[in-house]
């Protein structure tokens, strides 16, 4: 008989049993959108911060909504580590909804009745935009390891092509979570004329040793795997254990302590594959294989490395004083964080909410109960799609009267 | 410019870059008690929970201090995942101390002035006691995974067995952290006439899915390293990649994100092996690496294997109602946690208490403030040293009195 885990006492009335629509075998939910499509954008000549020059760059995008005649109504999402330009609506190939449609559709927490919706394939990325799995143009072979380091800047700049390309000068709203989170707050600072509000969600201003911690992990899963070959690994098998080791690392820093009891506790269960050392194994094992080895079928181990050392590389501050930074921000701010989310903690977000407040930012915080860890903005959460739903309504009626 | 992350107001001054006394470079400390040696017992006729018997066994173990002549003042310490029978004293083989020489010695936590002291390696491990490396007495070649499962139980049988031979019919103590201290519930559990005070440190009645889940990663590291070949490596190169990328995991779950900003913060340095994606590395990721590489040559993957289960599958509680195996208990019991410790979080202390307090055991309880994570019953901790050392000479002059 086993004894429960502690659990909070009043747990809110979410779902969890859907979980994050890219991972979860979801049987019941559809999206309100139907089938949705990306689109793939081209843009020319390209310097990254570390001085790479890509004659040419294909960035794979969605649109969802539609662009209000004043060109005032741009919401740019900024997906996380293992996210694409598939935000909301049913993917036609896989046949599943986006990664965010709990939370983007009409009259979601970002509502495409109201708003012109914008996501792209991260720079690095695996899913449409150029990153170490793509050819070069000059050898027709993938970039692999000579792929030139990219930093969550490089990302943000070439989302402010594409957003030139789709004629669109200033966005109403950047929001994401994570890596989008950071991608956020990279464009208040960067571009501040071209951003009006910015929601950054469960992240932070740069990783601490914890976070940069777990995605050495990863990293080294793959690069010990033997098959990563140092990334050229494209014409024959791929580091397939490597990257599932780093995306069970990755899931279970996603989850709290009580999603799992609450999901899994101790239960057993037939093993999915054969093991050597016994029959039978806990419920929770099996499910982060299958995490692993889904995983691995949709994402290049190449783009992991790149796309996590970006992340550990993020530094808001890095290239100015933080009142000089901060200072250059004209955005107005919602940042959100969730209490039981321990890989991007409250406190991270508490101390950013602190320096944009002493910049005289316009912020507005709040730190939703959620017990459910990091994941807590993907899952159905209506206490969070309420905030974000008020918040972006609101501020578009303040530009607008 | 990096935001430090949130930190505790009032840190107790503890030597935090001392560390943990088997994985750091220890320069300036030297065990008070000079060389101590293992020593290495046999038992004829052991069979596991499991049905599987042993001809014979081979028991490393260690004891310091002199047995009273009433033969009362035994304490046994039942070292965790990682450890082995050198607890205290310099080890002649490495010259370095034993893994716990911070709190046992002359005038320590555990006197060993007072008390006779006894620590072995567990059944399973690979540092002198009989697990997956050792010889088979029919084939003369390693068990490998035909080493049977084994469990806590069996563990604290074999401890059992040890005791006995050495002449103590009844242990003053036993007491142990996270594996450790499933062998102390274990024993108050199962031998409740030999055991006058348990001492569970930082540890649980069972596993959770989180604590399973991160054991899991690990596993998984090791089987996918194609060196494991299902576990017969003995002739050829061992899985190393995989059993530090285990190890990895491993020691990130016993830190603290506050211990790991404080060591590390975002600070850089060279590599210390030679990669691909770029040059500079990240401190934590250094010292990760530099922690899974010496694990490798002092730690059989198998063994790995084999001691995660058994930690994953303990329950005190599977083999009757919660009420009847605590009744069954003589024990008196100090339990002690650690605030930081989220991989064995004060929450599985305190439901193990509030067990033990219905069932009308004497229970102490202390949750110390310690900042330092999981590990903070390894490194040099005054308040929990005192702690220990205040409840063991009440105890043992209160069964003298």
């Amino acid at each position: 008989m086993a004894v429960p885990d502690a659990v909070p006492n009043a747990v809110p009335k979410i779902r969890i049993d859907q979980g994050d629509l890219q991972d979860q075998k979801i049987s019941s939910y559809r999206s309100p959108l139907g089938v949705t499509h990306t689109q793939t954008a081209t843009i020319e000549d390209f310097t990254t911060e570390s001085g790479f020059r890509f004659d040419q760059l294909e960035v794979s995008y969605q649109t969802l909504g539609t662009l209000s005649p004043a060109r005032d109504n741009a919401i740019l999402i900024c997906h996380a580590l293992s996210g694409d330009a598939h935000v909301a609506g049913t993917n036609p190939k896989t046949g599943r909804p986006g990664w965010w449609d709990y939370h983007v559709g009409p009259g979601k927490g970002i509502d495409t009745g109201k708003f012109f919706v914008i996501c792209s394939n991260a720079l690095g990325g695996c899913a449409g935009t150029t990153g170490p799995a793509s050819a070069r143009l000059d050898t027709g072979k993938p970039y692999g390891m000579s792929f030139p380091a990219i930093t969550i800047r490089d990302m943000v700049a070439v989302q402010g092509r594409l957003i030139e390309q789709l004629g669109i000068s200033r966005l109403f709203g950047v929001t994401g979570a994570s890596m989008g989170g950071m991608q956020a707050l990279a464009w208040a600072a960067e571009y501040p004329e071209r951003v009006r509000v910015c929601v950054p969600l469960a992240t932070c201003t740069s990783h601490s040793a914890m976070q940069i911690a777990f995605n050495e992990i990863g990293r080294r899963a793959i690069r010990s795997d033997p098959h990563w070959n140092q990334g050229n690994y494209y014409e024959g098998p791929r580091p397939s254990h490597g990257l599932a080791v780093a995306r069970m690392v990755g899931h279970v820093t996603y989850l709290s302590a009580f999603s799992m009891t609450h999901k899994f506790g101790r239960k057993r269960q037939e093993p999915s594959v054969s093991r050597v050392e016994d029959a039978e194994m806990f419920a929770v094992e099996s499910y982060l294989q299958h995490q692993g080895e889904s995983f691995v079928k949709r994402f290049d181990p190449n783009s992991y490395l790149y796309l996590t050392r970006a992340l550990d590389d993020f530094d808001l501050f890095d290239n100015g004083e933080v009142a000089e930074v901060v200072g250059r921000i004209r955005a107005r701010f919602l940042v959100i964080s969730f209490e039981s989310d321990w890989l991007y903690p409250p406190t991270q977000s508490r101390e950013l909410v602190r320096l944009l407040k002493r910049g005289n930012v316009a912020v507005t915080y709040i730190n939703l109960d959620t017990p459910y860890g990091h994941d807590s903005f993907l899952i159905e959460n209506p206490p969070f799609a309420r905030v974000l739903g008020h918040y972006l309504d609101h501020e578009y009626r303040r530009i607008n009267s």
